[in-house]
């Protein structure tokens, strides 16, 4: 269980996450093996840098990470508990609940596993999309179990943090809640809303643009595993469904009324500024740097190209508008330790800057 | 109604599509003349260079562009045509039978009145996020009606090609319901997407990945301009809804069966592949070259490495499994008249090309 450069790691399916798990961990000075029950897979997963796919010596291998589909990752999760008696076991499944329920009705001991689940992914399926930088940055749930013992806790974390993943402890079942809220419910509606242009004139699809392009990318994930996701999770996806119907219904009654649509829209607005931003921040977080707008021609893109040089990252701009003095306003938003500094180079450079 | 480099042109609206035309109409050697009721935006987007805020003469202008919001169309529309007494009219409304109708109701002669919608624009709203390429080789949508002159129509498909958009000429009832297919559902879809968030606990937002962020991207805009979309297109607007309303009921009715909630993530998949793919080709008509997946580290990187300096364009990578004989394939989808130089090119360079 020691997670220290050249040890041997097993990575069981080599589709996305697992071959990008492999490319991150190899990457980090591990020794990883790639199994799969498609041996192309793996092959191809060898081939962009994931591992090789020669067999392990069950004794070394100190960590097996499942990486197979959601039906399948019980029985997997117990073989490896089997197979590698030295490692610390985990999964990457995007549910958690109704495995460990499975893992705990085996009567095996489990307390070597513990759940994770990277949040990464894409519509995309199998090796061929794989990078080693699909975890940085991103969230990685660990969920540890009543019997899981702390050193695998901590191994599964190492893991997380090996692969640049920002790590998140909490229960299988509150994880459950969580993504039905913030990945399987966005997903269905991504289906519900493509689902709908299967009856769309070709001629009308002409129009489309890259909003529907951007509502419906998930859309075109895998039937099969997300049939395996919803099934897995049903109760919670049941909730958020309900709640989306409701809401729906609710828009639909008002259609009529002006304002209440604008509410309506108002509302969805105010959930995507809910999400966290860029490093965390919140929009309320920023300092602003107010500067006068220049009435002639290219001023403003000399501005911009200026805040570049001078390595400055504004979050947000804005043009506020003083009727009265018939006079505008750009309101940079940068972080607040930055601020004075990019006042005082705006000022340097002869922008009339307001304080 | 020449139309011609040198011709003085007014844009009416300096927000993000009248600032975007106004940059691409000076890059294409036009006089432009930025007008906007906030003084501010028609002097952001000179100043990045969309125009100038001098007034035309008005008996020079040949073509008058109308970019201000819905519910404020009709009117600016009218005002353009006795201001300026020898211009083709446009507008790049987002609906356009609502506004016709006021326009044919208020008995002036909108003979010289031709209505558009260029299929661009984001989730962002003012100057300040305008490019001179917004339009490049997107749909531009032309709606003559009963009484438009000849040469009002060809002056706008003009102006729709002089900003490099692709011109699709289609009457405003079917523009409407189009619309209401391909850019208003997906708008209101991501919005009830989004507001369901605000009801989701801070904690579980930060399993949030890049998937809700695509669902919900639309919902960022904004509330105002949105209201008086749906206020002009309401009726088929509500088609929309109430069949997603009603495929909503239908998955909500089958989330335990998990064939049938298979086949409905299924069916938003087809809807995905319905939409035109990159220069307007569907999947089914590439052509494949079949490349034996080779068993050794880098090799496929290298594979990838090589198409790329044959400057070939791989549309789509997919794997294919032998079972029986253990072994492989690359399948490199790419247009039928770019297959046989690709196969050449591979198996000159040692690679086992299958055809």
């Amino acid at each position: 269980m020691s997670g220290t450069t050249g040890d041997c790691v097993v990575v069981i399916g080599a589709g996305l996450v697992g071959a990008s798990i492999g490319m991150a961990l190899v990457a980090a000075g591990y020794r990883v093996h790639l199994r799969d029950q498609v041996s192309s897979h793996a092959k191809v997963a060898a081939s962009l840098g994931a591992g090789t796919t020669e067999k392990a010596s069950p004794g070394e291998v100190s960590l097996a990470i499942v990486a197979v589909p959601p039906a399948s990752l019980a029985k997997a999760i117990l073989g490896a508990l089997e197979r590698y008696p030295q490692a610390v076991v985990t999964d990457v499944g995007s549910v958690k609940g109704a495995v460990l329920a499975e893992l705990v009705a085996s009567g095996a001991d489990v307390s070597r596993y513990v759940g994770s689940h990277p949040m990464a992914g894409s519509q995309h399926a199998g090796p061929l999309t794989s990078r080693p930088d699909l975890f940085v940055d991103r969230t990685w749930v660990v969920t540890p179990h009543a019997t899981s013992l702390p050193e695998a806790v901590a191994r599964v974390e190492k893991l997380a943090a090996d692969c640049g993943g920002r790590v998140v402890v909490m229960a299988a079942a509150e994880h459950d809640e969580a993504v039905a809220q913030v990945s399987h419910l966005p997903q269905l509606m991504s289906s519900l809303t493509a689902g709908r242009l299967v009856d769309v004139p070709a001629e009308h699809l002409r129009l489309a643009g890259q909003e529907i392009r951007d509502v419906t990318r998930l859309a075109g994930s895998a039937p099969d595993l997300w049939q395996q996701i919803v099934a897995a999770n049903a109760e919670a996806v049941r909730t958020e469904l309900l709640a989306v119907q409701h809401a729906l219904a609710g828009l639909v009654a008002v259609l009529d009324d002006p304002e209440a649509v604008r509410e309506f829209i108002a509302r969805g607005r105010q959930g995507t500024r809910a999400l966290p931003g860029k490093h965390g921040h919140r929009a309320t977080d920023f300092a602003h740097v107010v500067v006068e707008i220049p009435d002639a021609p290219g001023s403003l893109a000399r501005l911009f190209t200026e805040i570049g040089e001078a390595g400055v990252n504004v979050e947000d701009v804005t043009i506020e508008h003083d009727e009265a003095r018939e006079v505008g306003y750009l309101w940079l938003s940068v972080t607040p330790d930055r601020a004075p500094q990019v006042a005082a180079t705006m000022r340097d450079r002869g922008w009339s800057v307001r304080q």
